[in-house]
């Protein structure tokens, strides 16, 4: 008889992060540079503080660790916040493999197959392939790139509620578009789940990357909305350690982390090593932290001054994080990327992208959009605006 | 309005394994010394060579890997594969966070909500927890202590098979029993699977430790169900590196592979050093387990002659692994093994097992079982059962 994979197997899409590895692959086998501006992997090293403290606990067994993390771990997450002016019980958290997990926690412990969840469009990608593995339906409000990708009306907002409607999700600041949102847009989104007694899920990974006067507002700082907050965390991005998979889900709804500590037991352990190794960065993160905002401040303004010489291009100036979603000359961007990828070098160089397609959950939005991650130092985000310029001046010769 | 959890959420089991901790921590604040035989923790150092890799990495930068894994993790598994007489293809294996999530990636490959997979029981608890978290109903077949937990009829297994069944899961050498399936019960379950196009969810992470003089068959050297075969794979166990989260899965079927890919998208990578630094124990991993056999087959020894004394103890002799599931001359074992650690100790020491309840599917069965992980060295498990014994004398006085 024949064999037939799931339904929701089928169904997942690929990551617009990731699809067009295999293009940039073949692309380095001819010997081309690839500037990888498709990841948020940044190029600041790791601080040296993390690597001194994963040596001293790498000798004899290396064993599971609690399914919620060690309480040493969640205490030094606990100092984290309150360093923040959160107060944070230990019970209301619990240390994640990577914010990957927390995402994916989260999402189950408050939709079942069938809810909705309410995103803001462009959205993560990680939440477009997790809803469509557990059978979420994500409900798209659509950000304009006109305003920044700033929020829309309350009207908007509210619109798009139903009543299978679960949860919220917001990340903040924004990836996949930079935006930091306001005070005020942050109050709408509470005052919004308060009254419709819906979940609001808040990915704060990128915290401390602001560069507006006023920092990111948390939605810990909330009090009413104290039951409804599912906050996703991770060490990836303030400490560069993509690839330590640290991130911590945190809750002051008992039921929530009920149901997290009953996920974290089906999987067991978080790594061992790394989530004790972080525990020093955590304890005094403003060391590690207080230069990303200057660093990353002169990465978007390189990109953006590059992005204002092309004709045709539209962008605006992010407040965070460390991505911009352009919009290009172009019919289709997935089409553009895997072009610069195969078709096309510069002096035996090119540009990967993240066509923002998928970042989309409406059919057809973001077509022409690309999401640029600024994670090289500046002079190397300048020449790869211009290549990408030249790129495009080809392309629209080529294709057009 | 009211704020509420998923029914999935609320669902999902807590741990048989891991559920009773905390009266665990309480009885180590008090003093009390407590053998943990409720866990697969062995006690066996992690080896030199992993560590030493680990330090190699452990500088600059700690970035995201591939998704599937770096082509030289893989490449090293490939080889440890060919060493077992396994030939497989670098797009056959897919570098996981632990033998969890490839448990979790091949049931949402097979199974929408709604489906059914076939399981053994007693089975493997993280099955039960992803079942409920992803809607799956699992369809029990009942083993038996009598028959050391092997397979029963052909007809039995045929049986639970209903036009919702997608897959059998089997774990070989089993995790909880430490039984070892024959070639005649490996060839049983794949003729059913050819015949009913079935996936075979093979976990064999336990592989390496088998007392008997026939090594485990792996379902990866039939060739007639090439493209049924599922395999959950780890390092935790047979390198004793729990905490280091590398396990793998394996398939030649490519749509499972491709299902795979997209699913490791969604969670962008696994852990970056330990996958790396695991590749010297693949490429010479006889060197590294061969002297597991030894090892455990003294432990099991002296767990089961230890249970021989103790009347009233059913209980049989595990041809692998380092479980045994065990009856008990009580009601109720999970009130038994609480009571263990929160009224009972000997000499200030206890022993905690996993009550085997929660190995169990269909309601009521196996109230009176647990499972022994033995895990530590045999004069440890020598006098743990010792205390096991004296614990069931005044136990059965109190409660009975």
């Amino acid at each position: 008889m024949k064999l037939s994979l799931s339904r929701r197997a089928q169904m997942t899409p690929a990551s617009p992060i990731r699809k067009l590895y295999r293009y940039a692959d073949a692309a380095k086998q001819k010997g081309i540079h690839v500037f990888h501006l498709n990841i948020g992997q940044p190029d600041i090293p790791t601080p040296r503080e993390f690597f001194s403290m994963l040596k001293k606990y790498a000798k004899g067994v290396v064993p599971y660790a609690p399914s919620s993390g060690f309480p040493k771990v969640i205490e030094a997450w606990r100092t984290y916040y309150r360093h923040l002016g959160i107060r944070l019980s230990a019970q209301d958290i619990s240390i994640t493999t990577g914010g990957s997990e927390a995402i994916y926690f989260a999402l189950l412990a408050v939709a079942d197959p069938g809810d909705e969840i309410v995103v803001l469009e462009p959205v993560y990608t990680s939440y477009v392939i997790y809803a469509k593995m557990f059978g979420i339906k994500l409900v798209p409000v659509t950000l304009n790139i006109r305003d920044g990708f700033h929020l829309p009306s309350h009207k908007a907002l509210v619109g798009a509620i139903t009543p299978r409607t679960r949860a919220i999700v917001i990340c903040n600041p924004s990836n996949p578009t930079g935006t930091v949102f306001t005070k005020r847009e942050i109050d709408i989104v509470a005052g919004i789940a308060k009254e419709r007694g819906l979940f609001i899920i808040a990915d704060e990974t990128y915290r401390e990357i602001v560069f507006t006067k006023k920092k990111a507002i948390s939605f810990l700082s909330l009090a009413k909305v104290r039951d409804n907050v599912v906050l996703v965390d991770s060490a990836s991005k303030r400490f560069n350690m993509c690839g330590a998979r640290i991130g911590c889900l945190v809750s002051r709804n008992k039921s929530i982390m009920a149901s997290v500590l009953k996920f974290s037991q089906g999987r067991l352990s978080s790594p061992f090593l790394e989530q004790l190794a972080v525990m020093p960065l955590l304890r005094n993160s403003g060391q590690f932290t207080h230069h990303l905002i200057h660093e990353y401040r002169g990465r978007r303004d390189a990109v953006i001054r590059g992005l204002s010489g092309i004709p045709g291009v539209s962008a605006y100036s992010p407040e965070g994080a460390f991505y911009v979603i352009v919009g290009l000359p172009v019919k289709d961007a997935d089409h553009f990327c895997q072009w610069m990828l195969q078709k096309f070098h510069y002096h035996e160089q090119t540009v990967m992208l993240a066509p923002a397609e998928g970042f989309y959950v409406t059919p057809g939005k973001g077509k022409n959009e690309v999401r640029i991650a600024y994670v090289l130092s500046a002079p190397k985000l300048s020449h790869a605006m211009m290549i990408l310029r030249r790129a495009l001046e080809v392309y629209i010769r080529a294709v057009h």
